[in-house]
C-alpha cells in the first residue's frame, strides 16, 4: 500500500531507465529518452504503486491524487503552449498503460483523450483540416465508449460498416467531415442507449474516468491470462501515461512508425520497419491499410529518415541491444513515443548477441547473460513458420492444446496404430503417431514418426521421455480430443481425422493442428553465431554436460553437440526390439524357479550329498534350462549394444544405467493376452497357448498397487542377480575387446533405485567377480566406475554411507521429484499439479524445473557423499539436466556435471555457463 | 578367526556370568555357580572362538587345540578321582551345545560319553547295578551315532520298540541288563550297517568326535530358522561344554528334575518344578514317565528338598532375577547341572518384576528394564492357551502360517464375504471374516467379527490397521492358503474349509488353525502388578503417549489405557458407514462441477453483470444443489461424530485428521459396478442406472496409476476446498456446542499429505474464516490447534517453512517410510521385503520399526520445526509409535508424544520408560 509520503506522480524529466518497478517499463524509457534529448511529447507518469492502492481500495483512486495530476496536466499546458479543455489549440492526451514487464496489447490505451464539442473545433482549426480532427474525436468517442464504459466495440465498427457502404467508400479516411459528424452523432447515441449517460463534455472528467479505466485494464481477462502464461506476478500493477498527443494524421509530412535497429528475425544488421504516412498508430495495428517498408521514408523523408535512424542508433547504443522504437512524425516533426529492448526470434537473438561483441558493442560475458537458453533449443528444433500458424489458427484448423512435451515441429499423416504407422514409415510416408496413451510396446512405432500425438500422459511421461529423446515433437494430455474406437478416428467438436489423414503437431505450443503447415528445419553447423556463442559457453562454464543416449547413433548426436560424455544410458530400451521381447519373456517368466534352484546351489556346496541331488534337480529343470539360454541371448545382444556406443565414444565416460524398469514393462497388457489365449484355444496351438497362458499367470503376479514405489530397479538385480550379472558381464566384455583392438573406454556402471548401502555392497561384490573373470578371459586390465542413482530419499539421506560403496552419484531427479513430493508424475500433472501452479500453491512445475527443497536435498547428498569420498564424483542425469533454471541450481550445489538430453546439451552449456558468470558477480 | 594367543579352553574356575559371548550362556552360569560354590560337576568349556575357527577352517578343529583338551579331561579325572576310558570307576562326560544366547534345544548334546565295552563293566561295578550303566551305554550308542554319525533316530527307536514289544514290556527301565545287552549289539550292527564303522571304543576319538558335532550342530537346520526367527546372528556361534557326568539312575536316591524359582506361569512367588527319581534328564524331556511335581522331593527327600530350594534361592538372589534350575541328585548328591534365567509367561514377567521390587531384591528402574514391551501387549490381549496349541499341532490341525498383523487370539466361524459375516455375526455367531483381500468396502463385515484372515496383503495394510485398531486379532498374507470362488472354501493340502466351519487364527503368531482352540481374555484392571509397573512407567518417562482412535468407545479405551490424548483421529472410517456412502457419492459425483461454480462465484464477485449470471447458472444446477446437500448432510454427521469424541476426551487433546483416502476408496470396484449396471439394463430402473452409469465414469476418472502418491489427503482438500470446509466447521461446530455446555475441549486439527507450506497457508486461511462464523453463531470463542502431517520427504525436508504455519507435527511415520524408500508397503512386503531381510540387506522390517535414515529425517524436521516455532508440538502417529524400539527413538529425537493404537498405548509407556532409563545410563 502506498503512503502518503511517496511520489505517485513523476514527470518524464524525473525518471529514468532503472525506474521500471515503479514507472513501468513505458514510462521508465519515456523517462530515460526524455533525459537523452530523444524528441519525445510532453508527459507524465502515474506510479505502479497507485494501481496497488486503487485495488487494495475497491477501484478508487486515492483521494491526494487528483489535485497532484491537475498540477501536472497545467504544466503540460505550460510545456506545449497548448490548453486543455480549450477552443482554441486544445491540449488532447493519451494515457496509456504500461507496467514493469511489457505485455504488448494486453492491456488498454486511449488516445485523443480531451476532446468535446469545442475543442474538436479547436483542434480543426489548428490542423488546418477538419477531416482529422473528426476523425480523432470519432475514434475518441469509440475508444472511451468501450474502454471507460464497456460498450462493444462492434457495435460502432458495425455502424460505420453500414454508413461506408451508404456513402459507397472503402476505407474511413475516405469519410467526409460531414459522414463523420454524423457517425459521432450515431456513436454518442450508441453509448446513451448502451449506459445511459452521453460522453462527457468535461475534459477533466475524462481523464478522470481515462485513468481509472486503464488501471482497471490491469485486471482484464487477456491480461490475467497473459501473465499466468508469462509467469509475471499479479501483484505488481500497472503505471499509467498521460502525454500529449503527437499527430501523425495531418496531411503528407505527417505519419506514424515502427523501426527495429536489427532485423528482429534474422538478427541482421540493418534498419527495419514500417511507415504509414497521414495515420495515427492505430491505422498500423488494425491492419486496414498496408503500410510501407521503412526505406519509403528514405527515398520521400531522407532528412527525417535520418533523424529517425539516428535516435534509433542512438538508443541502442545506450541501451547496449536491439529496439524497437514507435514513432510519430507531425508535420515533419519526430515524436519518439516509445522505446523497448526489440522482440525477436531466437536466431536472431543468438546473431544480435554475437555481433554485438565483435562490433565491440558488449563483452562476451553481456553477450552470454542476454541469450534465454531455452531459445537455443527453439533455434534447433524444426518449426513452423509465424505465417503458417496465423494462417492456419485463422482457418480454423487448430483442433486442440496439450502439453508440449517435446520441442519441434511436424506435419505427417496420423497413425493410430504403432504397427500400422511403423509399415507406413518404411513405405516412405512421413508419419504421426497418434495413441489414446502409449507404452513401450509403441517404441517401434515411435521412432520411425516424425512425431508423437498422445491424449493421455503427462510431458515426463514414458512417450513424452523417449520421444524427447530422440528429438522429435511431442504432445502429449491433448484431452479434449477423443479417440473413437470403432471408427477409427480422432475428433473435436467438428473437427474429425481418420487415419492417414495430414495433422501437424507443434511441440514448442502443444498447439495440434489438422492439415500440414509449412515448416523451417535450422541446422546447428550452419549458424556460425551459434557456435560462437557456446564456445564462449565452454569457455565460461564450471560445470560439465553430458548427455543422455541409449545408442550410438544418440551418443555420435551428443557428441556433436557438445557433451563431454553419455551421463545416462538407459539399458530397457535395448530390450524392445521385437527379436528380444521373447528372450526377456523367457527370462522373466522362467526367473523365480531358475534363482531358486541357483540359490540352493549357492547354499547347498559345502554340503556333499545335497549338492548331488541340487544339480540333478538343476539338469531336469527345464525352466532352469530356458533361462539361462535366454539369458545368453541377451548378454550377447547386450555386448554388441555397449560395443556399439562405447565405441563412437572415444574414451569419453558412458554411464550405463542397469535395468530399471519394473518387469511387467516388458509384458503385454492382460486384456491382450487374454484376447489371444481366447484366439488360440480356438486354433488349437497348444504349444503357443501354453506359452501364452505362463505370460499372463506371470502379468497377474508382478501387479502391483504402486509401480512406481514397486519391485523394480535394484531391488529386482537383488531378487534375480542373473539379470544384472548378465548386463555388468556384457559391459565388461565389450570393454575388454575394444580395449584389445586398442581403443579407450570409460565405462561406468551405474544402479537405478538403490535406497541403502547394502543394495550396493550387494552388487558391487558381484561386479568385481564378474569383473575378475572376464579380466582372466581376455587377459587385460578392465578398469570400469562403479555407481549409483540417487533418486530414492533415503540414499540422499544417507549418501555418506553410500558413497563407501560408489564412485559416483547421479542424481535421478525426476524420481528423486515424485518421491520427495509423494507425486506420481503422470497422475499429479494430470489431477492437480495445473491446479496447484494456478492457485499459486507451487511456484512451478518441479518436474520441469527443479524444486528448492529437492535442490537442498541434492545439495546436501553431494556434501555428505564428498565427505566420505572426496573423490565422488557427481552428475544429474534427470530431465532437469537441460532446465536453465535447474543447471543453474546444479552450479551453484557444486555438481560435477549434468546430463541432458542431445537437443537440450547446446541449452545446458549456455545455461551452465550463465550460472558460473551470475554467481560470479553476487 | 582366534588368534594363537587366545585361550581357547577355560575350566570353571576360570569363567564367570560376564563371559557369555565368549563362553556361551550355559558355560558362564556354571563357571558363575562354581565361583559361589554350588556343587556342580567339574568341567570345562571350549569357546565360541573355536566355534568360529571350526567354521572357517572347514569344519576342522584347530591343530593346538587338542592337546589343552586331554589336559583338561586329566584335570578333570584328578577332581573326580575317575580315569576316563579305564574299566575301573572311569570317567563319563557329557559335551553340551551352549550359546552366547540361549536356543533351547535347537543344538545337539550327547551325554554318557567315554563308555565303550570296557568301560561299561567298570560304571556297572562302581553303580552296583548293571542295568543302569548297560542303559547309559545304550543311550549313547544312539546319541553317537545319530549326532556324530547322522544315522536316523527312528532306525532305534523301532529296534527298541520292538524289542519291548518281543519280551513284552511297556517302558525302557523295565528291560534286564539281557535285553539291554542284546539291542546294544543290534544298535551297533545299524551304525555298521549305515556307515560302515563300528562304535569308536577309543573314548578319546569319542571325545574328539563328540565335540566336533556339537559345533556342528550350530549349523543344522532348525539352529538356522530359530537364529532367524529370532533375530540372532549367526556368526556368533557356540561354546561346548565338557562335564563330568551325573547319574541319576543309580536307584531310588538318585534322579533329575527341574525347578523355577517362581512359577513361570503366574510369577507367583513359590517353587515350582518336576522330579523324576531314578532317571536321567533324557526322560523328563522324552515324556515317556510323568515325572511328580517338585513337592514329592519335599515329602520323600526333604533334605535334598532343602539344598536345591537354598540353592535355586542363592542363585535368584545372585542374578537378581527368577532362575531356571536343572539338577541331577546321584545317589543322594545334589549336582546343579545348568541355571538361567526361567522364561516365563508375559504375565509372570510382570508379576515376578514388580514382586522383586516390593521385596528390595531390585529396584524401579531394574524392573521397567526387565520387561519386554512387547510382551505387555500380550498381557492384554486374549490368546489360546499352550496346552491348546500344542494339542493342535500335533492334531495336524495347522494349516498355514501367515503375517502376525495384530496380536491376540480368535475361533469363530469361517465366512467368507463381508455380508454374510455381518448377518451371521448380527444374529450373535462368532465369525472370522477370512478374504483373499480386503478393501475398506469390508469394513462392515470387519467390525463385528472376532478376528480377520486375508490371504494377501501386508501387516500395514488397511485391513490389518483397522483390525489393529479393533484390538482384535488378524492374520494376513496367508499365500499358502488357496481360495476357490466357486466352491466357495478355502484349502491347503488336505485341509478344506468351507463358510462355517471353525477355524482359530493366532494374531501374535501368525498361525492358523481348523477347529476351536481353548484361549484365556486376560484383563487390564485385573492385573495388579501391570497396573503398578505401568504406574511406575509414567513416572520415570519423558515421552507423551496418546492413543489412535475414530470413535468415542475406541477414545474411552485408550484413556483406560493410559492415553494422554489422542494423537490420530482418522475420519474416513466415519463415512463408510452404509447411510453415508450414498452422500459422499453423490459429493464426488458432483464436487467438479459444484466446484467450478463456486470458484466462479468466488472470481465474479466484484463484477456485477457476470455474478447475476453465474448465480442463475448456479440455481439451474442440478449438480450444485446435490453436491451441497450431500455435503449438509455429511456436516451433520460428522459434527455428531466429532461431539462424541471431544466429550468423552474430557479435555484431553484430540488431533483430527481430515480426510486423507483417495477418493476411489468410496466408490465400488469397477467390475462390481458393471455388473451392477448389466443387471439395471435388464430391470428398467433407469434413475439408478443414470446414477450407476456415473459412478462407473467417476471410478473410470479417478483411477490413478500410483494412488499412493496421488490425488488425495489436502491435495484433494485444495482442489475441492468445500469437503475440508466441512469438516472443519463440524469440528469446530461439535467443539462449540460443547463448550456451551460449559465442557473443556482442544480440539487439533491436522492436514494429511502436506508437502508444500503453501498447502497449509491455503488452509488455514479458510479454517481462520469458518472460526470467525462458528464463534459468531455460537457467540463463544473455539480455541483450536491447526497443525499438519509430516509424512511427505518434502514436507520434513521443508520443517521450518511448515512449521510456520503449522502449531503441531505429526510424523505419519508409515507414508513417511514408504516415500523414504520408495516402497509401497503392500507391494514391498509381499515382494522383496522378506527377501532382503532374509539376505541381510535390511537389518528390519522399516514399517515396523522406524529406520535409521527415517529417524534422521524425522529428529532433523523436529530441530529445525523449533527452531522455526519454539512452542510447536511433535508427535508421531504411524504404526511404529506402539513399537518399542521406534519409541526409544523418538524419545531421543526429543519429540513430544507417541500415539498407537489403544492396545499399544502400554506397550508405548513402559517402552518411553525404558527409552529414559536407558539414555540415562549412558
Amino acid at each position: 500500500m502506498a503512503n502518503t509520503e511517496q511520489q505517485l506522480v513523476y514527470r518524464f524529466s524525473e525518471g529514468n531507465a532503472t525506474m521500471g518497478p515503479l514507472l513501468g517499463n513505458k514510462g521508465a524509457h519515456l523517462s530515460e529518452m526524455t533525459s537523452m534529448g530523444i524528441p519525445v511529447p510532453p508527459g507524465f507518469i502515474i506510479t505502479t504503486e497507485v494501481c496497488k492502492v486503487f485495488y487494495d481500495n475497491d477501484l478508487q483512486l486515492p483521494d491526494d491524487l487528483w489535485n497532484t495530476i491537475v498540477q501536472h496536466v497545467h504544466e503540460l499546458e505550460q510545456t506545449s503552449g497548448k490548453l486543455f479543455g480549450s477552443g482554441n489549440n486544445p491540449l488532447t492526451v493519451s494515457v496509456r498503460s504500461g507496467a514493469p514487464v511489457s505485455m504488448p496489447g494486453m492491456m488498454e490505451t486511449i488516445l485523443n483523450l480531451g476532446l468535446n464539442d469545442t475543442t474538436v473545433v479547436g483542434l480543426a482549426e489548428k490542423m488546418n483540416d477538419q477531416r482529422p480532427a473528426l476523425d480523432a474525436y470519432r475514434r475518441f468517442v469509440q475508444g472511451f465508449s468501450n474502454i471507460v464504459k464497456g460498450v462493444e466495440s462492434n457495435l460502432f465498427e458495425k455502424t460505420l460498416a453500414s454508413h461506408r457502404k451508404q456513402v459507397g467508400v472503402e476505407f474511413d479516411f475516405e469519410l467526409t467531415p460531414e459522414d463523420l459528424t454524423y457517425i459521432i452523432k450515431k456513436f454518442r447515441e450508441i453509448l446513451v442507449k448502451e449506459t445511459g449517460e452521453d460522453l462527457p463534455q468535461d475534459p477533466w472528467d475524462q481523464l478522470r474516468q481515462g485513468i481509472g479505466a486503464v488501471f482497471s485494464s490491469w485486471n482484464i481477462p487477456r491480461a490475467i491470462s497473459y501473465r499466468e502464461y508469462n509467469g509475471i506476478p499479479h501483484h505488481i500493477g500497472t503505471g499509467s501515461v498521460v502525454m500529449a498527443m503527437a499527430f501523425g494524421n495531418l496531411g503528407e509530412t505527417s505519419g506514424t512508425g515502427v523501426l527495429f535497429t536489427r532485423n528482429p528475425s534474422t538478427g541482421t544488421n540493418e534498419l527495419f520497419g514500417e511507415y504509414l504516412p497521414n495515420a495515427q498508430g492505430e491505422d498500423v495495428v488494425a491492419g486496414i491499410r498496408t503500410p510501407y517498408p521503412i526505406s519509403w521514408l528514405e527515398k520521400n523523408m531522407p532528412e527525417t529518415y535520418q533523424e529517425i535512424g539516428q535516435a534509433a542508433k542512438t538508443l541502442e547504443l545506450h541501451y547496449k541491444d536491439a529496439q524497437d522504437v514507435e514513432f510519430t512524425v507531425e508535420q515533419g516533426k519526430l515524436y519518439i513515443l516509445q522505446t523497448r529492448s526489440a522482440k525477436r526470434t531466437p536466431i536472431a537473438a543468438v546473431k544480435i548477441a554475437v555481433e554485438m561483441v565483435e562490433e565491440g558493442m558488449i563483452n562476451q560475458e553481456d553477450s552470454l547473460l542476454r541469450i534465454n537458453p531455452e531459445d537455443i533449443s527453439q533455434v534447433l528444433f524444426p518449426r513452423f513458420t509465424d505465417e503458417a500458424k496465423e494462417n492456419a489458427i485463422s482457418n480454423n484448423q487448430l483442433i486442440a492444446t496439450g502439453l508440449n512435451a517435446s520441442p519441434g515441429a511436424a506435419t505427417g499423416k496420423a497413425y493410430f496404430n504403432a504397427d500400422r504407422a511403423e509399415s507406413a514409415a518404411n513405405q516412405g510416408e512421413i508419419v504421426i503417431l497418434v495413441r489414446p496413451e502409449t507404452s513401450p510396446d509403441d517404441i517401434h512405432g515411435i521412432l520411425p514418426s516424425a512425431g508423437l500425438l498422445t491424449l493421455r500422459g503427462g510431458i515426463t511421461s514414458h512417450a513424452a521421455v523417449v520421444t524427447r529423446g530422440t528429438g522429435k515433437p511431442c504432445v502429449v494430455g491433448c484431452e479434449d480430443i477423443s479417440f473413437d474406437e470403432t471408427t477409427e478416428t480422432i475428433s473435436r467438436g467438428n473437427h474429425r481425422v481418420k487415419e492417414g489423414d495430414p495433422i501437424s503437431i507443434d511441440g514448442n505450443t502443444g498447439e495440434v493442428f489438422v492439415g500440414a503447415l509449412e515448416q523451417i528445419h535450422p541446422s546447428i553447423e550452419e549458424n556460425k553465431e551459434l557456435n560462437i556463442l557456446l564456445g564462449w559457453s565452454d569457455k565460461y562454464r564450471k560445470l560439465g554436460v553430458r548427455g543422455n543416449a541409449d545408442t550410438p547413433e544418440d551418443t555420435q548426436k551428443a557428441i556433436e553437440l557438445g557433451a563431454e560424455g553419455v551421463g545416462l544410458c538407459r539399458t530397457e530400451h535395448m530390450f524392445f526390439d521385437p527379436e528380444r521381447i521373447p528372450q526377456i519373456q523367457s527370462v522373466l517368466i522362467n526367473a523365480a524357479e531358475a534363482q531358486r534352484l541357483q540359490d540352493l546351489l549357492e547354499k547347498t556346496t559345502s554340503n556333499q550329498s545335497n549338492e548331488a541331488s541340487v544339480l540333478t534337480e538343476i539338469e531336469n529343470s527345464v525352466a532352469f534350462r530356458l533361462y539361462n539360454e535366454a539369458l545368453a541371448a541377451l548378454e550377447e545382444y547386450q555386448t554388441e549394444d555397449f560395443r556399439g556406443i562405447l565405441d563412437v565414444s572415444e574414451g569419453r565416460p558412458i554411464t550405463i544405467r542397469l535395468l530399471d524398469a519394473p518387469l511387467h514393462e516388458f509384458l503385454p497388457k492382460i486384456e491382450d493376452i487374454q484376447n489371444e489365449i481366447q484366439a488360440l484355444k480356438a486354433s488349437g496351438d497348444k504349444e503357443t497357448l501354453a506359452l501364452k497362458e505362463e505370460l499372463l499367470n506371470l502379468v497377474d503376479t508382478l501387479n502391483e498397487s504402486n509401480p512406481m514405489l514397486g519391485h523394480r530397479g535394484c531391488r529386482l538385480g537383488i531378487t534375480f542377480p542373473s539379470i544384472y550379472d548378465m548386463q555388468m558381464r556384457a559391459i565388461l566384455k565389450a570393454s575388454a575387446s575394444l580395449i584389445k583392438q586398442g581403443k579407450t573406454v570409460r565405462p561406468e556402471i551405474m544402479i537405478p533405485l538403490a535406497g541403502h548401502v547394502n543394495e550396493l555392497s550387494f552388487i558391487k561384490e558381484r561386479v568385481r567377480s564378474i569383473s575378475r573373470s572376464v579380466e582372466e578371459e581376455f587377459g587385460i586390465s578392465v578398469p570400469f566406475k562403479f555407481g549409483t542413482m540417487i533418486e530414492v530419499p533415503r540414499a540422499a539421506e544417507t549418501a555418506d554411507e553410500m558413497a563407501e560403496e560408489a564412485e559416483f552419484f547421479s542424481f535421478g531427479s525426476n524420481d528423486l521429484t515424485q518421491m520427495t513430493f509423494a507425486f506420481s508424475r503422470d497422475d499429479a500433472e494430470r489431477k492437480f499439479l495445473q491446479h496447484y501452479q494456478k492457485k499459486e500453491i507451487l511456484p512451478a512445475n518441479p518436474f520441469a524445473t527443479l524444486d528448492r527443497a529437492v535442490g537442498k536435498i541434492m545439495a546436501r547428498a553431494t556434501r555428505e557423499g564428498r565427505e566420505t569420498n572426496p573423490k565422488l564424483s557427481v552428475g544429474i542425469c534427470g530431465e532437469h539436466g537441460g532446465d536453465p533454471q535447474s543447471v543453474e541450481m546444479c552450479h551453484n550445489m557444486a555438481v560435477d556435471y549434468v546430463s541432458a538430453s542431445p537437443f537440450r546439451i547446446p541449452v545446458a552449456r549456455l545455461a551452465a555457463a550463465q550460472a558460473t558468470l551470475k554467481s560470479k558477480k553476487l
